[in-house]
């Protein structure tokens, strides 16, 4: 057979020839709406390519995009590693000191950001040394001193002639983790574990992307890779809906309704918005295009799921991944069975993380071993496969995140089905240790969310002389509705065992949330047990 | 990221744990149904691995098979590339010479055979030397001085323990060409290649195949990997229906209506039998579930495509394909362009062989270098991928069919359309030269085939003084119906150009066949052209 390496030009290849004239649309920070082809897409990824290559990039050298969004990013996504250099995407909701910190431990050689993200940049500026600084720009008004991106591409030719031949353990891109525990760690994608992402995430029990459908991630394209979409929808030749900077439920919706969107993904806390705002005015929008939503980066709640299904038709689709799995992991997609059973009857099973996706092979460990695929028994999920991560950037001392035997521990407390169907019982630092036994902070968050005066809950451990640690919940009401901690009491009863009832509920304006979107536990633990 | 090899133990493995209860039925020589499970599938291929281990096969050593589909085909699918060995699935409707010619050059350890098959094996026997013969029978009576199969799984253990650990370059199967010119030539697929495979042929603008499917192959298992489908089935948790030797229209009908068939997939001269066979009692057969089926291994006639459609509402989707791309190579599924219109309004557009699947690169030469894609010009069709042939097994003579910078020259004269959409206009070898022009047999073929009183028809080239070359049409014509030449000419009047009208028409009661079904036009030369 050739010797055929799996390295992302392929793909642009196919996006440029095989799909050429299907649509990318991006909002604009004026919320205007651009329009071009992939095969435009292509042309100017490959600008941006030997452009980088004038500037001085060499293989192996990391650019840095601080960016939304938007075309311009997804021809990063495709030109920076086509010149055989690391796209290297910041998080924009990082704290500065820890982009300084990022931007060091890497060395970009250059970064790409976005005018209206100057701000960010200009905080850490001093404390790192970038050679070149390159401004996005809708008006192609750049400061004094940076590049301007357009003027990039100028540079370069719309051909990858001279460009170097890529490998397939190459680097292709690098994503650092959001940092709940410790400072951010690095994670280094190869063109081999992304061009197998986007093949496993094609499948029938992935994402099931089609070239008629319109794709719309509302998850950053600063964070893992933007969970493959940019790379398997330009693999497909599917209809591409960048967001720019707004991910308001309003322009969600906008977007949904006016470009026929077929499938979205986002975090829950997106999901909540969008329901609530579906909620507000439920004729505003017309959906029928909208066939999945899924949901990752957090546990999807289960009323989240229901009232999406029962009040507007839309089907929730949990997934399960990190930045240390590119980020598939798993997917509730892939069993529905009995076939044909009517899938509002059972949101229990269609709230777990669902199967592996083909090739990522899962497993957990209990405090007795490798836990029996039961559905009850927990342990913390440990997963390998071709795009898992083997190692930290430049991070020994957090070797002990791998097993010896080769799988990665993930820090999920979960439970696993006969047929492999996976569900989060906890984060690991979560997880609440109750006289012996466990209790997850998650199911008991879920059980006080689907209380119909509560917003939000997140539950977090307290210190406890006799039981070890006991449950706190921290509990946020709906807007112009009232419920007691002794109602939320009683309203628990039937619906979780009576030692998992939190002792103290906390009522507050808002859950503190992480720089991705997530419950920033360490947050409410700081405010209300350690001071 | 973790070194994670893509070897076909992976799918055997998400086989038993994720899909471990889906089910794979397989008809017997008896027509009785045998079925089992996924899990039960794993645990013999294992024993079939291991007990090879405990005969003396060693990794990297061929074991053969000759049989037809069912189930313990498909364990030895699995079984022999697990112990390291390599899969050589013989052609069954191969002449004994050359059978001994192939099991000779591949030097075969042991061979795998079916019981009903042992005097195709016995015509061949005293030309090889094989040093087990393992004999599949429904009743476990074999010959003296063979290994029953089951005793032969019950020398191994349902285990992996104590299997060579195994690399994605290493050779899992192969198969020989089916020699419509010259003695055919063996081709060999690497591990990599077959699980690479595999994951294109999922993706939506290929098989699209899902768990809740019955895929029914009315292929061979003995040709090149049955297109895929035992491993894309076992990976996506697919049911799967082995039709043992039965492969007559009925027999299928039956199936598609018993087993709730959804998908399946054979040569047009399997298509052609079960539409008559639909046509004499349309009402006899309960088939709404089936929504694709699948055409490969020669061009299929538009007619046929529109019969299916417009009489039983059933979808044909072409496919293109070779013993050395594994086979996948296009599949006429990517592209419903526009997105919407009734797929009835464009035979024309869905009878090409389609867009390659992710992965898979294709262009074409014609006599001035490449061509362009218009959907016009003609050239010879060139592919590379990771699941294409580098090279005959043994046979460095035959070089001259990859060139120099790593493509694979197909044979086939192809157009291209702009999106990638690739018809075939004819084999290289069959295409008729005349007066400096090109005529496509195939285009000629399929406007006789268009006259409702012709069943069959294929078109050769006579050489002719002045033209170079002229066409011949053998013509079989639809029991009870009559047509004459004249007849004929005056129907193609309006269809192709003048000049494509066939000098002469042979009437004759059926066009030869090669061993896998395609028509065999070297047998019409020597009865027209050379005798």
């Amino acid at each position: 057979m050739m010797d055929f390496p799996l390295t992302l030009d392929v793909i642009l290849r196919r996006a440029e020839t095989i799909h050429g004239d299907r649509p990318v649309v991006s909002r604009l920070e004026d919320k205007s709406l651009h329009r071009y082809t992939y095969a435009q897409m292509a042309q100017r990824a490959k600008q941006l390519a030997t452009g980088l290559q004038s500037l001085g990039v060499n293989p192996g050298d990391p650019v840095a995009t601080l960016c939304w969004n938007h075309y311009r990013h997804l021809e990063a996504y495709f030109g920076v590693p086509l010149s055989g250099a690391v796209l290297h995407t910041l998080n924009l909701r990082l704290h500065s000191d820890d982009l300084a910190h990022i931007v060091n431990e890497v060395q970009d050689k250059v970064l790409i950001v976005d005018k209206s993200l100057l701000d960010i940049w200009h905080q850490f500026e001093s404390q790192v040394n970038v050679s070149h600084v390159v401004v996005v720009s809708d008006d192609n008004i750049v400061p004094e001193g940076t590049l301007g991106y357009e003027d990039l591409l100028s540079m370069g030719q719309p051909t990858t002639e001279g460009l170097p031949e890529l490998k397939e353990n190459q680097a292709a891109s690098m994503c650092y983790t959001s940092g709940t525990v410790g400072k951010p760690k690095g994670v280094v994608y190869s063109h081999r574990a992304l061009t197998l992402h986007t093949l496993g995430a094609g499948l029938t029990n992935a994402f099931e992307l089609r070239e008629e459908d319109c794709i719309l991630p509302a998850v950053a394209m600063f964070h893992v890779n933007c969970w493959g979409f940019p790379y398997l929808a330009a693999m497909i030749g599917a209809k591409l809906f960048l967001t720019g900077p707004h991910l308001d439920a309003e322009s969600l919706l906008d977007a949904f309704h006016s470009e026929k969107v077929t499938v979205a993904a986002g975090v829950p806390t997106i999901w909540h918005a969008v329901l609530n705002k579906l909620d507000e005015n439920p004729q505003r929008y017309e959906l029928s295009a909208l066939r999945k939503l899924f949901v990752g980066g957090a546990a999807t709640p289960k009323s989240l799921m229901q009232e999406f299904q029962q009040r507007h038709n839309l089907r929730l689709v949990p997934a399960w991944g990190m930045t240390e799995t590119t980020p598939i992991g798993t997917i509730s997609n892939t069993r529905a069975e009995p076939f044909g059973s009517p899938d509002e009857e059972d949101f229990t099973r269609r709230v777990r993380q669902g199967s592996p996706v083909p090739f990522v092979e899962i497993r957990a460990r209990g405090t007795e071993g490798i836990i029996p695929w039961d559905g009850k028994t927990m342990g913390e999920l440990e997963v390998r496969g071709p795009w898992i991560a083997k190692a930290y950037y430049k991070r020994p001392d957090a070797s002990d995140r791998f097993t010896k035997d080769g799988w990665f521990r993930t820090g999920d407390i979960v439970s696993i089905e006969s047929n492999g169907s996976m569900k989060i019982e906890d984060r690991e630092k979560d997880l609440i240790k109750s006289g012996g036994e466990w209790i997850s902070s998650l199911d008991l968050e879920n059980a006080i969310m689907s209380h119909p005066a509560v917003a939000e809950a997140a539950v977090i451990a307290v210190p406890h002389s006799k039981w070890s640690e006991r449950p706190l919940a921290a509990v946020v009401v709906v807007a112009g509705k009232t419920v007691t901690a002794e109602e939320l009491r009683d309203f628990l009863q039937p619906l979780v065992a009576k030692w998992w009832i939190p002792d103290s509920f906390k009522f507050i304006d808002e859950i503190p949330k992480t720089s991705v979107g997530k419950f920033a536990k360490a947050a409410l633990r700081k405010r209300f047990v350690e001071s």
